[in-house]
């Protein structure tokens, strides 16, 4: 016997027993319970899933009978009788997983529905068209997904049957036509399943929950978790459910609804309904719908009801609410609610406004955006300084714009995006089934459907721009074209989304640089006036410097040196240290490329006027600046052909051939380069630290306060820091003319080989700070060529969970952050307070800073478009353990 | 004013006080304490030379005092007067680190003669030759050693005038010949230095005392504390002691000798012996000394006590010495005694001898021999089976034989050997200047010098073959050639010498494989007693699995599979299964690489009978086993032109192409290899177990005990252990019959990754084993990647002391160390007792060793040759802590 309940009615739960009940089901039961009219029901637990998992996939008598009193108790509420022939009770039977995963799992309405109930059903509503409506969408719904049968045997027939009577619409649909509609269902379920369609009740209902729980494993919902970080354990629970009917007719309908704009936050109802309709017809967006506005027309009362229970449940959940309800003959009747998906944009204002409204404080403010929305903000939108060629306009699903080729499928559209090709996926509509396609999209289109369909809601989710309802535009999958009107699109032609706008755009258009609005500066000043980690931002131009201070970096945490060798005129010059053979002749190539490092520097401690700069001396190994053997040796066979081989060309090609093979190495990552390039050839960081010390220089002299860290990359052995620290001290010593000016500088080390980690505190003696170099310490710790590892295994080690997460994009914490610890121990141990900073791409990510501040370091340092991104989830961070 | 007592008598002094008087001085205390006949003198001490140092290289008016005060005490004991012109006192000035460095520091004879005293001795010993011979070789000596004149340049006027007076030996100058030579003498110094030749005694016995201080720094002594590991900061002492002389005549000389066999260990006095010499004639090898043998006949009473003395010395001492002495008027001095260096077959016999002879304890004995000098016993030794072509003999200095083509130089020798080249050097004779090119030589052959010649003693230290004394050849380093009798050998050509027998012989020669002599079984017997690591070998094939059992592994430790995949045969097979495209195709391939694997695991088990044997389960990247593109490339090109475009041949090719690109990294060691092969080709890894399982059942149906440990590489996440260890217990209990039988095996991992090291508390819950892999544990933790390291930067990084050793010879304790003490520490949390042990070439080496035994391995393991030098290191290791 199993000790728990399994089974709790509506009546017994609350919105605080999520975990249990699912979502769905807690915020069920607290809206009966604060008195608002939802139809009765219980819900099977969370714990039964696991239970049923855990036989084996199989629903225990026990279970079976805590359902069936259940299921009286709903009868008793509704005078009703499941399986009645006279008056029979129809449920619903949905999902309810903890967190709300939207188009996941499976559904069935109209459950109780066989060929007497559907007679009694008819007489006792006295609508024989509504009776045998719901009865066809019974056997389609409970074919598709309990039977799986191919959803498209049904859709075939049903447009057979439309053609036939000539109608365009399922609510034109006679009941002849639903009487043949049915029975070519009934012909289709045993020739695909060798059996009847089950008509008794109890077995419908059982094979349903049974359905439920197994579709909490299928493919698409474990994708979807696995995006979405939520673990796979957690089961779902089944809510079984008295029917309302929005589709008995003219005077019903059913439709789902935002107490807030959810795309651009503004403070209203913002929802969409049909009439004579369930509420799968909304969702699929088979036919598009009407606004919530129009409610009030068709049925004032509800539409009056509807708005003060909206405002009640936003007051209620404290949040922005995402409601579906049912009109039946009138009367209204909640179905769900929940937390309300929307953009970023929404997001923030919602927030913003809500702490305005006295509904939340400030710190509850700061929690309602995630951080990885900020980013989405910072989405490019279109220039509308340009002329666009627009083709055609649908709803605007979710904002920002993305232009690539055109594709009709998902599996292709993630075949060419794994070739690094960049698609727009248009569908006529999309369902779970295409969602690797989505991801795999930079923007998705699709004909039918409102703002709430499959593709606007997982897209808004993703940050993804969609445009949907583009009613205009007809897909022909067999010819893989999209028409517009007269104009035919083909396959792989370039075409623009607009999510904002709702716009189709022929070709690719111009992008404007985002920036961040008004709300969403005050709520990231907010953030940060939570005491956590600093953010600064990874900048090698000065540009970027200036876009990271109008992002809120509070300094450069890295500024690559090598990028700045890498223009036009600079390679050469680069080039031709490199071939030198001799110390003199190498002083002499970098004489010359020390006036655009001055430049640069200038520029770029003058952009960061008063915060600190890390600038991180040269780093990669040389050969990164020369061409390939391959190229070396086509050009001299070439020179050999043109000047003959005793030629002065021929012999500097063949030096520069020489010099390209003595540098090649079997893994550059651990070869030679960082520091160890400062150690045999001091004369490139000697120019670097003059070209600093010159150009702060200047700075003081002008009235600026720069302040630069020098930063010597991959020291291994504290004497590396050693050599290389006096050596740069004595150049600055040179460039300073007193005590005050020599303290603007700081000379530090990056961390980033796990040597550099357990012997910190030898290490740290001699250095002002740390930046923890994450990209390579993840690679030599994890011993993982971020190229190879990519290319190679990573996806399948993801996919088996051999590792939790992409360790490049969010901080190994039990390996690597292993190591971080105890460097950040040892190093303290030596040099208290010694400044700790990191600089990999992890300082970007939001779980990462989480870590990154619990371990004790000072700031993070990301690329300027993730500094927003950044300072919410360090503010995030240190709310959360405040709370623990 | 100094604090310290900086100079000791000789009467003050006994030989606990190494450290601060050095070796010499010490033993020359201890003697006179002892009461042998030492002449008078006193000791520098070490801290007076770091105390010189510290002042930046100046004698302090202090020290200038004591040492006059000293010298006086041996006026004294002398009767006679430093600088007097009637009855002068002469001194030698040498240097005597705390650890012996021979030939590497500066020694000083005859100090105190000038054209005033010289008379004096001639007439005080009424020997004006003897005088006279002692002025030039003083003039020589103090003109090479403290003034810096090249010394060849005295050598060439030596030379002439014996050639004008038509002598070859220096101990047939007359009178008239000498003076003319000290004349010469004088001028070489006064136009190589500018001035005069230091007249007076007190400034000669000052520059002789800074000089030798200084050469503590000079370039080969610092070369030689590199090689041989000696702290750079023990500084040395001087000692300044009344001359007697081996050159006043016939009834005089000097020599050096044994108190046993150096090279072969015989308890027998062995040295030599030259008439009317001093001391560096013998030590430089000018003339070929007689047998000390010869001593008995020339000056029986001496030769008597000194084969007491050396009796006395070697009891005293307890250990074997090798001795200075001169006999001055048939009277015997001793000038110095220290434990002798000796050859690894020698050390080996006379720590066995010894604790035989009651005269050293075992464990003492143990200590005695260098674990290294036993990899010298195991230098390959001349087939004799093979017609050799003997050129010529000269005497065996040093044992083993070499092979290499003939240089005379020992720049260049170190040039060609830096190149790949395998060399033989061939000089006259050896000076401390040749160190490098003795380094770098296979073997050395000299034409002159005798046993204790430079050549032989630092080719002994060095355990590379030598023959000295090979004066049937001539050097003619005019014309780069070597003559033997009417046979020239030019520069360039290929020579053998064999150190045991002393010949020279021309070509190369077949080598013997090497063993173990009794002696030495026994030591290593000794050793075994001794608890401490185990020791198992590193072993691939049959072959290597016998000799592992010859030499006394315990076991196997490391048997790499992909090797087994490398025969002609096999290889095709290899790559047939790599480029297969599907699952099937590829366990059609392994299927036809199983019985070759079955073959070898079934002979490795079956010669590790009873003795764990550690399989690793394929490690490299694919792409070692196939072509690179060019050749592929290339290849298909050919193809292409005989079969045109379409042809079959092309399009084989064309795949095996794209697999070869497709397999392609950045950097192979960090990339698709180890246990992630065995998880996404788990078809490779069940191969593998199935064969080791065949091997194992058949082996157990013909009664032996296999006993295999199955190692899953480069696992970073316990996951992958998981995964893979379950396939393979599936495997192996696929192929066992009872559960006795699955005891057998056991499944355990490699730690080669810092995150394996710092997660090992989680990995050991699913291992049975650890084996640190620290070759690539080096490699990741320091972030080099060995081949680019050692060609790039790693000797800049050794020379320049930024890091102390070669970290992949010799464990780098603090970084890689420091992380396998956390794995050992986290490992034993979770599973106490898990057998660890270490499979990388560290595994061979003495001081890693030690490290290894502290942090509480069980076992190490290291090439079969290795095995009988761990088996004593770890013996060592294990009395040191003890002691500790």
């Amino acid at each position: 016997m199993s000790k728990n309940k399994l089974i709790y009615l509506f009546s017994e739960g609350n919105k605080s027993m999520k975990t249990l009940l699912g979502g769905k089901g807690a915020n069920l039961a607290e809206m009966m319970s604060i008195g608002l009219p939802v139809p009765p029901g219980f819900t099977v637990t969370t714990e039964a899933c696991n239970e049923y998992y855990s036989k084996g996939g199989t629903i225990t008598q026990d279970l079976k009978s805590e359902i069936f009193k259940a299921l009286s108790k709903i009868e008793e509420d509704t005078d009703k009788k499941f399986g009645d022939k006279l008056n029979p009770l129809l449920v619903s039977v949905r999902s309810g997983a903890v967190i709300s995963m939207p188009g996941m799992m499976d559904t069935v309405l109209n459950l109780g529905l066989n060929d007497e109930t559907v007679k009694g059903l008819s007489k006792k509503t006295d609508n024989e068209r509504f009776a045998l409506d719901s009865y066809r969408r019974f056997i389609q719904m409970f074919g598709d997904v309990v039977l799986k049968i191919e959803h498209h045997l049904f859709e075939k027939q049903l447009d057979q049957i439309k053609k036939r009577y000539n109608v365009t619409e399922d609510t034109e649909l006679t009941i002849e036509a639903l009487k043949e509609l049915i029975d070519s269902y009934k012909q289709i379920t045993k020739a695909e399943t060798g059996r009847e369609f089950p008509q008794e009740p109890k077995e419908q209902l059982l094979l349903a929950i049974q359905s439920v729980f197994d579709s909490w494993n299928n493919q698409r919902a474990k994708v979807y978790r696995d995006i979405h970080d939520i673990a796979h354990d957690l089961g779902t629970a089944v809510n079984i459910q008295a029917m309302v009917f929005g589709n008995m007719g003219e005077d019903s309908g059913t439709g789902v609804a935002f107490t807030r704009n959810p795309s651009n936050g503004e403070k209203e109802v913002y929802g969409e309904f049909l009439l004579n309709a369930q509420g799968e017809d909304v969702v699929a967006g088979i036919r598009t719908p009407k606004s919530i506005d129009q409610l009030e027309k068709d049925f004032p009362k509800a539409y009056k009801q509807f708005m003060e229970v909206s405002a009640l449940l936003e007051k209620h959940y404290q949040d922005m609410q995402d409601i579906e309800f049912t009109v039946e003959n009138k009367k209204l009747y909640l179905l769900q609610t929940r937390n309300g998906k929307r953009t970023a944009e929404a997001a923030v204002k919602i927030a913003v406004d809500m702490y305005n409204e006295k509904l939340i404080t400030k710190k509850s403010a700061l929690t309602r955006v995630e951080p990885n929305q900020i980013a989405h903000l910072l989405h490019p939108q279109i220039d509308l300084e340009q002329e666009l060629k627009v083709l055609t306009k649908g709803l605007p699903a979710s904002p920002g714009a993305a232009t690539g080729e055109l594709v009709f499928d998902s599996n292709e559209a993630e075949e060419l995006s794994s070739q690094g090709k960049k698609v727009i996926l248009v569908r006529p509509e999309t369902t779970p089934d295409d969602i690797h396609g989505i991801v795999a999209a930079e923007g998705i289109l699709t004909t039918r459907g409102g703002m709430t369909s499959h593709a606007a809601v997982v897209a808004r989710g993703m940050g993804k721009p969609c445009v949907t309802g583009c009613d205009e535009a007809r897909v022909d999958l067999d010819n893989q074209e999209l028409k517009v009107n007269d104009k035919i699109i083909q396959k792989g032609e370039i075409v623009s989304i607009d999510g904002s706008t709702g716009n189709l755009i022929m070709g690719s258009v111009k992008l404007t640089d985002p920036g961040l609005n008004e709300e969403c500066q005050k709520l990231l000043k907010w953030a940060d006036e939570i005491e956590s980690v600093g953010v600064r931002a990874n900048a090698d131009t000065p540009e970027d410097a200036k876009k990271a201070r109008e992002f809120g970096a509070t300094g450069i945490g890295l500024c690559r040196t090598e990028h700045m060798f890498m223009g036009t005129e600079r390679l050469p010059k680069i080039q031709e240290m490199i071939i030198s053979d001799s110390e003199i002749e190498r002083e002499e190539a970098l004489e010359k490329l020390l006036p655009y490092q001055e430049q640069d520097f200038y520029e770029i401690l003058k952009a960061m006027d008063g915060y600190p700069t890390t600038i991180r001396l040269l780093d990669p190994p040389l050969h990164e600046f020369l061409p390939n053997v391959h190229s070396v040796k086509k050009d001299l066979d070439k020179l050999i052909n043109q000047y003959g081989e005793n030629s002065h060309q021929v012999e500097q090609q063949r030096q520069l051939l020489n010099k390209v093979r003595s540098l090649e190495e079997s893994n550059p990552m651990l070869g030679f380069r960082g520091c160890r390039l400062g150690i045999l050839y001091p004369e490139i960081y000697i120019m670097q630290a003059k070209a600093i010390a010159r150009a702060a220089k200047t700075l003081v002299d002008e009235g600026y306060t720069p302040k630069p860290e020098i930063m010597i990359p991959l020291v291994g052995h504290d004497k590396e820091l050693v050599i290389l620290k006096e050596m740069i001290e004595d150049v600055i010593e040179k460039h300073t003319r007193s005590e005050h000016e020599q303290k603007l500088y700081h000379i530090g080390t990056m961390l980033e080989l796990p040597r550099a980690c357990v012997t910190a505190d030898e290490i740290a003696e001699h250095a002002e700070f740390f930046s923890f170099g994450t990209n390579d310490l993840t690679q030599t710790a994890l011993g993982y060529s971020r190229d190879d590892a990519e290319g190679k295994f990573l996806a399948h080690y993801m996919q088996n969970e051999i590792i939790p997460e992409n360790p490049f994009m969010t901080i190994d914490q039990k390996g690597v952050g292993e190591l971080i610890t105890t460097a950040v121990d040892k190093a303290s141990r030596t040099k208290p307070g010694i400044k700790l900073g990191v600089c990999g791409e992890h300082g970007g990510d939001s779980q990462s800073i989480e870590f990154f501040y619990k371990v004790g370091l000072n700031y993070v340092s990301c690329s300027p478009f993730r500094v927003p991104v950044a300072r919410l989830s360090a503010a995030q961070a240190a709310l959360k353990l405040q709370e623990e």
